[in-house]
């Protein structure tokens, strides 16, 4: 048998995506400036959090958005429209976002005027959680249709978030989602996680959310 | 309405691969060594044909590959046992290769020992297209239960190459693959395909396949 030598690409690629990471968390200290990672699915309500959570805290929190969703500026347009700076990652059909990318995001982005940047993050369960983009926190959506199975299926994203906001709350009667049983599955993973069940049709629940946010971003900021 | 700038993630990486790529090439232009790049589905033969091709043509031409397609070395110790050297690119999930990986696995070889280089892809048609391995030539395999619509889900890895291996022809009878139709959207993405008609499992068809890529590396080392 001859010899097979192995090359480990993941690990390279990991391992100097998480220096990048590290750096890019030195510059939002200097400039205290919050950067949440916000994943899901397509069709989860990404684009309606962000929004919602624009008109309802953006007086009191200066909020930036870099969007990496999708192979077009719709996203980014529609956060735009809100008044908010916004930065649109074309990626093109790839998998996820990197610290690099987020990196080449923010050198567009005026720190000074900022005190929250939220990254749309690919919209997928599997890539994006093994990628550190540089985020002081973690946030993913999971929407009732869905399924409550989803935390056995992709047990990196939910141990990677400290938030989960359950979504489309107003599907649940309907449906057949066990929330008792997908929050054990979740808190199996996860015990820290914070979960939040809400509404972005309407507004229900999300009080609780941008409060932990307004924390998060304060408690950042005052370090 | 704020900006929107607009950062085109997916073309600077491109070119920088492309780059890559070439120098690649370069590389193998210099050592007269010849590098072919397979691409397929799981499942749909890739190992099957590299084993082949190393026992119809291995006394003829040294043979290496390099093993990108799963998480595990298995594939890398079947071909290994034939005697040929084998770098495993252990991608641990990612959904292709690049210029700059094949350029690590390259530099594990001994360049001088060898005359051909197969690429054994990772098992996806859509990423491995978008991305140049440097590879000399590209090919492909479809195999007879995936059906004959994939150029038309597909068809930039149908244009992307060189060859086309039709693999498991020995299904052909009992399935309702249409092979006239299958040749003509092949045909109409790309009409200067080589297209071989083989079984891996009785070995059908295999001749000509030996045959093209014997003359391929052989005009690259005349060069």
């Amino acid at each position: 048998m001859a010899d097979v030598r192995l090359i480990e690409v993941k690990e390279d690629i990991l391992s100097d995506n998480k220096a990048r990471a590290e750096e890019i968390r030195d510059l939002l200290r200097r400039n205290r400036v919050f950067l949440l990672n916000l994943m899901s699915s397509p069709g989860s309500g990404k684009t309606s959090l962000i929004l919602r959570t624009i008109r309802a805290i953006g007086d009191a929190v200066r909020i930036g958005v870099i969007e990496g969703d999708i192979d077009s500026v719709v996203d980014a347009e529609k956060v735009s429209r809100e008044g908010v700076p916004a930065v649109q990652l074309r990626t093109g059909g790839f998998c996820h976002l990197d610290a690099s990318m987020i990196g080449m995001a923010l050198d567009e982005m005026d720190l000074a005027l900022l005190d929250l940047v939220v990254i749309e993050n690919v919209g997928n369960l599997v890539c994006p959680a093994e990628f550190d983009t540089g985020a002081v926190r973690n946030a993913m959506i999971l929407s009732v249709p869905e399924g409550d199975d989803k935390p056995l299926k992709y047990p990196l994203m939910f141990s990677t978030c400290d938030a989960l906001v359950v979504n489309k709350m107003d599907y649940l009667a309907g449906s057949d989602f066990d929330m008792t049983a997908f929050h054990e599955r979740v808190r199996a993973l996860n015990p820290r996680i914070d979960i939040f069940e809400v509404s972005c049709k309407t507004g229900a629940g999300l009080d609780a959310w941008y409060k932990w946010l307004t924390g998060e971003v304060r408690a950042w900021k005052s370090n």
